[in-house]
């Protein structure tokens, strides 16, 4: 397309792209944004080394002109968006960004990869928060999916309010706690389990959490209470029925005076699951495969389309709405603002999408963040600052944003559009 | 783990553990073995540097002991594998890796991320294939999942049959083909859907594929074929009723005499659409979301399990099998050796799972290829290998693996146990 549009000198045509969702999974009452660090960080190293040019010229990918475009490429327009960690809802402007066709139209694949991955994780981890009502959630979903997707999906959760990770990789590069634990395996390879246990009452201290379900329940708990008394930090259940074991173990734990110990539940959990065991003496929640899978969801199934772009060349030349209009698949042009719309209790009632600036009236809290202006990268925030946002922004919502069940969108879209004299 | 097994010395026992899927999807007749080539490559890397074992040190995850064990790691143990491309069924060895407690459990988090990935998305790629019997597919999905996800997607999609992929840095990294497509922004940024038809044909040529969908088929075919006359080289519709659209299409190139040009189908296809678009005339289909998100099942599900350790810390003390014997996840003790089972004409009838080194009789082909040996990785192989063997292991499976109904795996898995003297 860049090769196309270098040759037609259409490349140089100023554009706006806007990365949003259609729709929601109807298993979600809103969506929430993740990956803008991720995608920011990568934006400023995104280049064209000479390897990769090689290979584009050797495989015979693009012409010169194009190769010499792609040498020179460094992204100089506008980038305004969501930040990460708010909510979203159909037809949002998650992302929306200002430059020539070649410089906007490359970003394309970058945007849509980072934002579909951890958006995806992302909303489906919000909902397990809210399921967990306040009990601790560990992300335990490292090996049941890409070794780097892994990475990013531990930071997706953590930004939605998981509290910890098992992913150490995570926790170097985004300074995220960890969280570890022992498997089977480890049971397995001593001699018995009063040794193994022996032995990471050693190595780890009492306030280590044992794995008490490699050969009996009822027994593990008692050696584990034998061989570190009342100080015992937990135990973990990672099979059988995990609410009437807890209830059991709880039971086990308080008659022995083991009033403190933690009774960590793991095994195949999501939001439902994680809902079920509400009842259930449960201090925490170890959740791996629906997390890193997006419980059913495993992309966001954003997109990122043209939507105006000017007539000439020029750096200044006004803007023309633009939009697909066949069947099946239709985009609504422009270039869009939004905000949410709240009420005089600054509970949110409907995200407003304008086609123009609006001028934002008392009750609308804008959404667009400046995050790239003039090529210069300018949004880059703490992982903890997304992490305040989404809290914030679920607890602006109605209380039916925290529903488990299929549904609609917790708040409306409601499209604004400017209305010519 | 490691930390608590230095301590009681456990960590020098002599282990194996075993990677496999305890059952398949209901979806899934057969998995598809993927990611030997990454696992191999990564562990040829897999050390830990000193800003590693800094941060390991500094965020207190492990002591001085472990920390200095960690720095000196390097796996000097044995792994046998299935030939990648090869089909898999419950409880096949997958991976079985013999080493010291310590170095073999270290390796589960890469070898599962790896394999549960790569290996995922082959067994829907491979569904795909079946699907579209023999007509080409091209790979799409890179901006539905993490981007390097994406770039393993593509290879996984490959070895399956897959003829190309959208990907380039696919393409650069392992030498797929690859097939470009330009987008409907394309043909919006142009002033008419004519300038952008006729600026793609003079950058690349009458041999590409133009997008016909932006506003009207009928119209985008006529002016196709108007500017670029019968030489053509496709058209591309990714909206609407496709195999409706494919046949009108179709016609519209006939008439004109385009009898050459081909009709590539794209949107939201999966393999069950794809089957749907059999007796229409499509030439080749793109596929992105079902594909990067396994159609579905987004991992294997496989696990990596101890199923046997030696009683001591000798080199040649004997392995005792070993197994989880609570409720609700059991596994079957003892290391595996497996072969799958044909009949007179080569048809598959079973998969053997032994748990000792059987005599393969001659109806039986054994499964394992040595990959590590003593260390030194033996088992590398080009993309090309495993592609050919993915064939060839289809083709031996029964006609009832090509099904794409829900239903039981194409061949039963038959466990042989050793029966003591």
């Amino acid at each position: 397309m860049v090769q196309g549009a270098l040759r037609s000198g259409a490349a140089h045509r100023r554009t706006v792209f806007e990365m949003f969702a259609r729709r929601l999974p109807e298993t979600r009452r809103y969506g929430v944004v993740a990956g803008t660090e991720r995608f920011l960080a990568a934006l400023e190293n995104f280049r064209f080394d000479s390897e990769t040019l090689d290979y584009l010229s050797r495989a015979d990918v693009v012409d010169d002109a194009t190769l010499s475009w792609l040498a020179d490429f460094r992204f100089s327009g506008n980038i305004w968006g969501y930040g990460e960690g708010e909510c979203y809802f159909p037809g949002s402007p998650i992302l929306v960004v200002e430059g020539s066709f070649a410089e906007a139209c490359i970003l394309e694949t970058l945007a849509l990869s980072i934002f579909n991955h951890d958006s995806a994780v992302a909303s489906a981890a919000s909902r397990m928060v809210t399921a967990a009502g306040g009990r601790p959630l560990i992300e335990m979903g490292g090996r049941r999916t890409h070794e780097e997707s892994a990475v990013a999906a531990a930071r997706a959760a953590y930004l939605t309010g998981f509290a910890t990770t098992s992913n150490l990789e995570a926790g170097r590069r985004y300074e995220i706690p960890t969280a570890g634990t022992s498997a089977h395996s480890f049971t397995l390879l001593h001699d018995s389990e009063r040794h193994a246990f022996q032995t990471q009452l050693d190595a780890l201290g009492h306030g280590t959490t044992l794995l008490i379900d490699t050969y009996d329940v009822t027994r593990g708990v008692a050696t584990g209470i034998e061989l570190a008394g009342v100080d015992l930090g937990g135990v973990r259940i990672d099979s059988g029925d995990l609410g009437v074991l807890a209830s059991q173990v709880r039971r086990q734990l308080d008659e022995k005076g083991a009033k403190n110990t933690r009774v960590i539940v793991t095994g195949d959990l999501d939001e439902y699951a994680i809902q079920a065991l509400a009842v259930a003496p449960v201090d925490a929640y170890g959740v791996g495969t629906a997390l890193v899978t997006g419980s059913g969801v495993p992309t966001a199934s954003l997109v990122y389309k043209l939507v105006a772009r000017a007539h000439g060349g020029g750096a200044h030349d006004p803007l023309l709405p633009v939009a697909k209009r066949s069947i099946g698949k239709p985009s609504r042009g422009g270039r869009k603002w939004s905000t949410r719309g709240l009420d005089d209790s600054g509970k949110a009632t409907a995200e407003y999408v304008y086609d123009y600036k609006p001028k934002f009236g008392p009750l609308e809290r804008p959404l667009l963040r400046h995050l790239v202006a003039d090529g210069e990268i300018v949004g880059r925030e703490p992982l903890g600052e997304a992490r305040e946002r989404h809290v914030r922004s679920v607890a602006e919502l109605p209380v039916s944003a925290q529903r488990m069940s299929r549904g609609e969108p917790a708040i409306p879209t409601v499209f604004e559009q400017r209305v010519n004299a």
